[in-house]
């Protein structure tokens, strides 16, 4: 067992702001949260981590990455953040926007904005991060992140997630 | 729920010989099985397909899941089975059997015979049907799968696994 030498010195007070320039901080502890749907046929695994031991085995922590699992299970993200789609992927969306807006006769000059909000909204679906959250559809998960950062005053970051379906694997090998 | 027209007919008089066989029928039924260790600073998910809903729903089969998860969770194999284990780590592993055998003076001629005995025993380390069951040191993982094959009367192929450490991937993001 690990001794447990720092102290708790986050404070709830200083809220969201506080909560975003924590993101720079590094974040090594945390846990590996497991979940299983429909008796073994969705599993997911997702890592959760944080900047103390301490925090890592706190209740609200880990309600927090119980959340977080159950959204992965419901929610079905290919990507926790934007950032790590690939090009080629937001191009094949960007696509088919275009084919279908103008497939609905939408005027040449307004199709530019239509392809783009389409490809936002592609992101919002398919970005763990930016999905809303299966319990309050009013913010998203990283919103429901910064808040539960604001009020345990540590950092903490979903590192990497995987999720499952029975037999989705079997026509690749 | 799905509905069940196909009723079990294996046998487990047939034994062994059988259950080797049944390994070329089609395995698309079973479950993700999740073990987590030390409160999620080790997970598991592991994917174990059989053939119908039937055996996936049967007590042996959930509890071999359990046994392949905690298997993996201990043994921290990389690989299934020793084809996936791509050339050049075999080649890399022979040139340290080689590099080391040599320095403790093995004459030349029995130089390749030490190596492949080496080679063999790595894949025995890192493959998990390769290795000895936690259990019973007596089998390997491969051998108890066939054992409950025998049993159940289906086949079982382990599909895919994925075994995390907490914060082993900080360090590449």
């Amino acid at each position: 067992m690990e001794i447990f030498k720092r102290r708790w010195t986050g404070s709830r007070e200083k809220g969201m702001a506080t909560a975003a320039k924590r993101a720079d901080r590094a974040a090594s502890n945390g846990m590996i949260e497991l979940y299983s749907h429909g008796g073994g046929r969705v599993g997911v695994m997702v890592e959760i981590n944080c900047e103390t031991d301490f925090v890592a085995r706190a209740e609200q922590f880990r309600t927090l990455a119980h959340e977080i699992a159950l959204q992965i299970a419901a929610g079905s993200p290919k990507y926790i953040t934007a950032d790590e789609i690939p090009a080629a992927e937001l191009e094949h969306e960007a696509e088919i926007a275009r084919a279908r807006a103008k497939e609905e006769g939408k005027p040449d000059n307004v199709l530019p904005k239509i392809v783009e909000g389409r490809v936002e909204k592609y992101k919002d679906e398919i970005c763990l991060l930016r999905q809303p959250y299966i319990r309050d559809e009013s913010i998203t998960i990283e919103k429901l992140i910064l808040q539960n950062v604001a009020a345990i005053g540590e950092n903490v970051v979903v590192r990497r997630f995987q999720r499952w379906e029975l037999g989705e694997s079997a026509a690749q090998s």
